[in-house]
């Protein structure tokens, strides 16, 4: 499978003192150098695509186009987080000058961001590429300069040793400091990563129990550190009368069967909880849309019970109706589900309806008027998305205000599944959406890796290059609290 | 002792759920309108200055000069923030235009940071005005856009009180909506408010003990929050036997005894571990140096009663010295403290030797070697602050990056207490200094209480002002990757 020699997969403790032995070198290599590092890990894997994706495909049963669409999608996040470190504004220089005739007088402070040190990264099972071995929260901890060991997914083992061997071959080549970059596999290894105490910090995707698990882990150290989760979400869709108008609510259906369907529902993205308005006929429309699409295999057997248990369980609801939906033919299939309820049967039981079911489902909730819309926002969760569809001159500045504190991605138009890779993008929202502010997409996901270092009054030939007067990188700084572009 | 005839002080239900009733009014606030209410808070509190010191010299006796100083301080860091609202970079403004040719092609992306909703802020007892009622955890809070309760400090019930008044008067004047700040009080108050629903994140300045129960109730809520605090550092300072040169071994003995005895000792800030050259007979010019400082009153009788102990328990140790030291005469009193050890008695029994004492006390370590030296900075815990005293042409290259892994801020030369408030200032450090990577000092505090949150394909109408298109805030932005700044 490869022509490398290297044993990708190792104990904690081996990953956790290469790390920590690599850390410092990380940490003193330049942003350009590590940006060629990155750039290097990105053209590996796109050398290697086909036997990728085809190892992949055996093992999450996601399809080539997909899998093939995935991996450019990394390699994007890879090179993205390479010109984040072009940039340089990442490092957030600061510079106030002394000043000696203050009371009291002002030292000289030189300031900037400096890696935290080794993290640990848990790859999730419905993404095997971008938010796997070489994804997200891997490539803004090297970016940032922390050695990176992740614990394997157990829905692609054979797929992450080989992602983990192109990995460390492409950064030995590209001359990356020994320890730069380890993976661990099994439960175990896992409890142990975060609990080691070389590691600094946590990235994670995946189910809310076992995030939950990991963060209560991570908290309860002796030396507690920060788990940057994405958990679950159920992306709440809000579409008013006045968008269903004329040939509208059969576009919107199919458009809904369409998102909630992809790749077998299982996106994080997936639009679970779709508000509309009660006799609008609309969920009818929605089954209608996603009768016929073909029941995928899903990931693993544990998330395909899962699924029908979860599915079954809203179904048998008193007041829910199951437009859509039944027994999977084949072992480990997903078979499209369409459930409808009114916004009180909602509020009866918020607990059970408005929980997400990982997998090609999507409740309509029927809403009599503004106040049960209002009332059924009100008890949703924290989602990585909300969705508004309605009429191009209606005023929905109210409805907006109810949705942004639900949400990070506020969406006009469009369906939530589906992120863009690039500067603006965020992925993550209130619990249990994410744990934190800032997450894996996006450029700010560096800085979760990063931590502020200030030098009072420090001979220049001590100090990080990127903290000299003269900016030999070229980075924007704050300079006596005026921000400055280089020239 | 107000003209006031508000009621500061208030229960953690109300005073949350008129936070919440408060928060979107907040968020929906300009920059330049929240600038206005900082700046209303500052100049109220310097109206207020002299009633303000008196009263808290009467709680705290840490004098009425200290005070004055610190209230200039407090309004210093009200208006800092207030100049961070003015310059809107921390809103982190990033545009992706759409691309209808990408594949897959891309949405318009707008994305901004926006404040979390109410904050919780636990005051602390040694800065009765800069980390306490109206200080850098209120500041940053307010200027994100966040409604504020302080759980006020035991150590000063009538100053906190006072404080509120004045702050909430202030607010309310200015235009600020009821709810924007409470003051609440009592331990089980503060234990309810950081297991509030309402409350989305807390700041804290204290002990370690203090801070990490208060962290374990933040972390182990349903849905988690997440706790910024400070909680305690010894500040290792290095001095090489260059540095020792001459008269020069005079001058840092009564630098040192200035600074460790500063306050009675009781700065966050005060260097505890003091590492010197064995046989430098160091130890002994700053016990000369220290020698006939005044024992000052102590904030509380418990801080003092743990500052006796924490001494003796240290100056009991085999293999310490005590070359200044003794019982306080008047209660409640601290008497200044300079104990002396090798680095190898430290090396035996780390745990109780680098253990902060918080009060007037410094332990100096002797070092035999460089790998002595090395093996004390490898035991030492996070810190806020490392200092390197050396020669002006020594090269420290080695030491400081055997520092900057220990602590926020590197000084050379000079001391660590004194914290200068500006854009540059950092003040936090690995556990234990800090929970978090950043925190209440510097204009990163903000985005403590900020979440990232994009819209996609949102009509400008829907868009808060700061993400229009014409930049009407003047801010700076990242557009399609490049950061520009307002013309």
């Amino acid at each position: 499978m490869t022509t490398s020699t290297t044993n990708a997969t190792m104990t904690v403790d081996e990953a956790a003192s290469l790390a920590a032995a690599a850390a410092p070198h990380l940490a003193a290599s330049s942003p350009s150098t590590r940006a060629a590092w990155l750039e290097a890990v990105a053209d590996a894997l796109d050398r290697r695509v086909t036997e990728l994706v085809a190892l992949a495909d055996e093992e999450s049963h996601l399809g080539t186009t997909r899998l093939t669409g995935e991996v450019a999608r990394t390699t994007g996040q890879l090179r993205l987080f390479a010109a984040v470190l072009g940039d340089g504004a990442f490092l957030e220089v600061v510079i106030d000058h002394a000043d000696a005739a203050a009371t009291p007088p002002k030292p000289e402070l030189r300031r900037m961001l400096r890696p935290t040190g080794p993290v640990a990264v848990f790859s999730a099972s419905n993404f095997p590429f971008a938010f796997s071995v070489a994804g997200g929260d891997t490539a803004s901890a090297l970016a940032a300069g922390c050695p990176v060991i992740v614990k394997a997914h157990s829905a692609h083992p054979r797929l992450s040793r080989l992602t983990a061997e192109i990995v460390i071959e492409a950064l030995h080549d590209a001359g990356a400091p020994e320890g730069s970059f380890a993976l661990v596999e099994g439960r175990d290894q896992g409890t142990a990563l975060v609990q080691h105490p070389a590691i600094t910090a946590v990235g994670f995707t995946g189910s809310l129990a076992g995030g939950r698990a990991l963060f209560d882990l991570a908290s309860r150290r002796p030396a507690p550190i920060p788990f940057y989760g994405e958990l679950g979400s159920t992306n709440p869709v809000v579409i008013t009368a006045a968008a269903l108008q004329g040939d509208r609510a059969a576009v919107l259906a199919r458009g809904l069967a369409g998102s909630f369907t992809l790749g077998v529902g299982q996106f994080c993205t997936n639009p679970g909880l779709v508000l509309v308005p009660a006799g609008s006929g609309f969920a009818e429309l929605v089954a209608e849309a996603a009768n016929g699409t073909a029941a995928g295999r899903m990931l693993t057997p544990g998330i395909a019970d899962a699924y029908q248990s979860g599915a079954a369980r809203a179904a048998a609801h008193p007041g829910v109706r199951t437009l859509l939906g039944g027994d999977a033919e084949a072992p480990q299939s997903g078979v499209a589900t369409v459930l409808a309820t009114t916004a009180a049967t909602v509020l009866e039981d918020p607990e059970v309806l408005l929980e997400e079911i990982f997998g090609p489902a999507t409740l309509i909730i029927e809403y009599a008027d503004e106040s049960e819309l209002h009332a059924v926002l009100a008890a949703v969760g924290g989602a990585l998305t909300a969705t508004v569809h309605a009429a191009p001159d209606e005023d929905v500045t109210e409805l907006v205000s109810r949705l942004e504190p639900l949400a990070g991605r506020v969406l006009f138009g469009g369906w939530p599944t589906g992120v863009a890779v690039g500067w603006a993008q965020h992925h993550g929202g209130p619990w249990p959406a994410t744990t934190s502010l800032h997450t894996s997409v996006g450029a700010t996901a560096v800085r979760r890796f990063q931590r502020p270092i200030v030098y009072q009054d420090t001979p220049e030939r001590v100090l990080p290059e990127a903290l000299h007067e003269s900016n030999p990188l070229r980075l924007p700084r704050r300079i006596d609290g005026v921000l400055e572009l280089p020239a």
